[in-house]
């Protein structure tokens, strides 16, 4: 959910421009029911007079993913390289804006100017193509904004990591490095995407039924690798899920994924023999309803699994979706299928610098400061202590915190507030708005409706209704949830003073709390209420 | 979640044993609000006059946590080592049981008689102590249940694994091994606790601050490495968490940690230099309420933890709970503490054996048909296939599976109903009898409340009222939603047919309907809906 800001200018009056408008994806721990998380751009949208454009660095969600959703509220020009305007375009349209805010930027030397900046996208490798760092030129100096890259010479898809174009942008000086810190807790150097190829190829070629391979439909890279592994090992290449079909198709189209083995669509895949067919599928993370999952539940596409069959994650579980992959492995192995990860460190490289090769990309580029992104705290603590120990200045830069980097060393400027905006269905809501916060109590707590009856002249008619949903039926010695409630809120009522029945707060409040107490001394848990008050006139 | 029954006698009449009675934890994912997982027992408590006995092979709460909470529905006296029936009386205890149906059991070579069944507890090392292999013989012939093993000669807990005891024990010929699963995929042979803690004992020792470590509560070897390598880096050890308090208790009473460190109490404790002073707390996986939780959010017990200090995790992150280990994390990486995991190998050694190692125990004990248990289907799966390479007989029984173990290889005899039970509050419930799953459907879509007053002559008395939780006040156009829905239901009570408005069925599904596609049009989600019908009499 990426989103930075540069600003240069007097105190107050700074032009601003934005990098990057990410979207992160939500859970059910903590965000039940929501469908993508936003950052909270209040800060930005209040002084959207002052943006001067949005520079996307590459096509990642969690970099253009919000694009479509929050540019209403900025307004400015977004700027990206051909293959990431396609997507950002193709954003703005599923929202019914226009794609001509979207600007096609071409790679550095050429440069855009936007108000006191000029910004470059210079190539950088990463995972899928024409990813770019950002040379930021104001008169306060060179800033570089790396993006996602690692240092790999050997991609196949995007430029190579070109050590002497990094060292010509850095040659007249960077007063800030500012650096993805993903992978800074891999200690060893990063492997090329190109090295993997040959042990795909091999376990391709060695099963003996279909072989099903799936990674983020994003990793074009690693899309490239696994179709040419299939085509190596004489195997058809099918795309199954409409994200890995789009991300295909949009390299195609967009002229970077020009040499992609030939694809055939599921209905002549179901033709072709097992032994020469391999299934690109989404879903590597487990998700619910991608392809992968599918095809752990049976036919999909016309197509299914069976013993003797491989399915290869040439991913990393991203922490948090263990659950959901290990559920559809589990699948897999109860038809027999033989699943293959990455625990073997065959199948997968990471698209991002490890620790020493962030320390190249300190030395190359030399900067006064360094700044670490992406990643938690902790990645970020780390890469700063990192840069420290090569005697360059950092600071940890958390969310909402301003930094000075004009000077020899960052100082903290301002905190702005900021934060998460869920779209929960159409709607944008705050995640500190108590909307989720009531779902997730549903879910620990479950749930009861009081209904209460007043007649006219102020006294209750007959006793209060109770409804209950996500608890048990029956309490304690059998007896209905509901009839013991009933019972408690009608003794309540019964007593109750007529102060208490003249006012609908007073009442709901100790309804509430008689229901709640009922519910936990019947079946021990203490439920979400709503209480319902009709007055009869 | 462990329960495994083994029969011998006439078809249909078998003379039953248990072992063991254990719990799983439930997730927010997919069991939320629960507060323990239990296996359904319904088919033995249906049976409970042919259970001759309940054996427990150890103490950890996946093997003993249920036998509290279920014994009295089977009835049948429980047999456990010292240490473990320690634990199983305190469970039944806290159900509010005797403790006197639990037996204390000696090891190997005595025996128990239960029914036409001989078993033997035979030691074998794992990560608490008198862990326990079981040897079950019945007229038709021999089977070693191993429990929860490693091989591990230096255990530091519990007596060493004894080879030359094992195959004694496999002398007279082993028909069926039914075998721990759990580290198959794991291809190196496993290492020694003792093996980590002169690791541990130089990262405390180099630690410049005070020193917090976590592991699992029950793993009673850690505890023990843990501590030993704080006291011999000069460092006191207190306690903090109820779980680690205990256990070292109950270690201590029943005479199996009787050299363990001295440990000092929290207000002591915050009276020792921090240099001197490792706290050794409950929440390696995040728990919520844990003690690690505690002092990632402030002080606990008087304790406080600040930059310079360092934090252990000497545990692995169980797959699903990533997101609370890593939430702990970066709260202490943003106090400046130290965070170091197992990702370096050097910490954590597993309690299970690995892939060589059940090779190993395949080879000693020497059986015909080797029952691959403790695992996902894909760990019972790679572990039938081991068993298989080596020419022996085996096969996956997956939950409720009977199989007849009497012949050269195993046979699948029935297939028993079973699964999950939740400890819901204080109730037992199903986990498919939708409690939960309205729970999740509230999480996810949100709750109205319609609630409707007919009048006598069977007329709607004004318009329904609705009442949301866990949805957006204001739809589209900011018009708030309940006054949408309210037009909307009471549009269509105008128009309703006489023959709807008096059945309340009708009436209720109609009103459902309505507002759920109401709110989805307004904000595009799909609520549950409760709906109250009131007819004034």
């Amino acid at each position: 959910m990426n989103c930075y800001v540069y600003g240069y200018g007097p105190e107050g009056a700074e032009r601003l421009i934005v990098v990057d408008l990410g979207v992160t994806f939500p859970d059910m721990d903590g965000s039940p029911g929501v469908d993508l998380i936003f950052p909270d751009i209040s800060w930005l949208a209040d002084r959207r007079d002052r943006i001067d454009g949005i520079f996307i660095t590459h096509a990642h969600e969690d970099h253009v993913g919000a694009v479509g959703h929050l540019w209403e509220r900025l307004g400015a020009p977004v700027h990206a390289r051909a293959f990431t305007a396609h997507h950002a375009r193709r954003k703005m349209e599923d929202q019914g804006y226009s794609g001509d805010s979207v600007r096609t930027a071409q790679p550095w030397p050429e440069t855009i100017q936007a108000g006191p900046f000029t910004v470059g996208f210079v190539p950088i490798s990463h995972s899928i193509p024409e990813s770019s760092g950002l040379v930021i030129d104001s008169p306060a100096g060179r800033v570089i904004h790396t993006g996602d890259f690692k240092i790999d010479h050997t991609p196949l898809v995007g430029e190579p990591f070109d050590e002497a174009l990094w060292a010509e942008v850095a040659r007249p000086g960077v007063q800030a490095l500012v650096c993805d810190s993903t992978n800074v807790f891999s200690p060893h150097q990063g492997r090329s995407e190109a090295t993997i190829g040959p042990d795909i190829t091999r376990l391709f070629a060695g099963a003996r039924g279909m072989v099903v391979a799936t990674t983020f439909a994003s990793n074009v890279a690693r899309l490239k690798t696994l179709a040419e592994a299939a085509q190596s090992a004489g195997r058809s290449v099918c795309l199954l899920g409409r994200a890995m079909r789009r991300m295909v198709e949009a390299g195609v189209e967009a002229g970077v994924l020009t040499d992609f083995p030939k694809v055939v669509p599921p209905e002549e895949a179901a033709q072709i023999p097992r032994e020469n067919l391999m299934l690109l599928v989404t879903g590597s993370q487990g998700e619910r309803r991608a392809a992968s999952a599918q095809l752990a539940q049976g036919k999909y596409m016309g197509l299914k699994m069976k013993e003797g069959d491989l399915f290869l994650f040439s991913s990393k579980t991203i922490p948090g979706n263990e659950r959901g992959v290990i559920r559809i492995m589990n699948a897999f192995s109860e038809m027999g299928v033989d699943v293959v990860d990455d625990s073997g460190g065959l199948y997968h490289v990471s698209g991002h610098a490890n620790r020493p090769d962030l320390m190249e990309m300190h030395r190359i580029t030399d900067p006064k400061i360094v700044i670490p992104m992406h990643g938690e705290h902790r990645h970020l603590r780390e890469h700063a202590r990192l840069a420290q120990e090569s005697g360059r200045a950092s600071a940890i830069a958390v969310n909402g915190m301003m930094l000075d980097l004009t000077g020899a060393t960052p100082k903290v400027a301002e905190y702005i507030e900021t934060g998460r905006v869920y779209l929960d269905g159409k709607i944008q809501i705050g995640a500190l708005d108590g909307i989720v916060r009531d779902r997730i109590r549903m879910a620990l707590n479950g749930h009861v409706t009081v209904t209460l009856l007043i007649e006219e002249d102020g006294t209750p008619l007959g006793d209060p209704w109770c409804d209950v949903k996500g608890l048990s039926e029956t309490g304690r010695n059998n007896v209905p949830l509901v009839e013991v409630l009933e019972n408690a809120l009608g003794g309540f009522l019964q007593r109750a003073a007529d102060k208490v029945l003249a006012d609908d707060d007073l009442l709901e409040k100790d309804l509430r709390i008689i229901a709640r107490r009922t519910t936990e001394n019947e079946i021990g848990k203490k439920p979400e209420v709503t209480v319902v008050i009709s007055r009869l006139e």
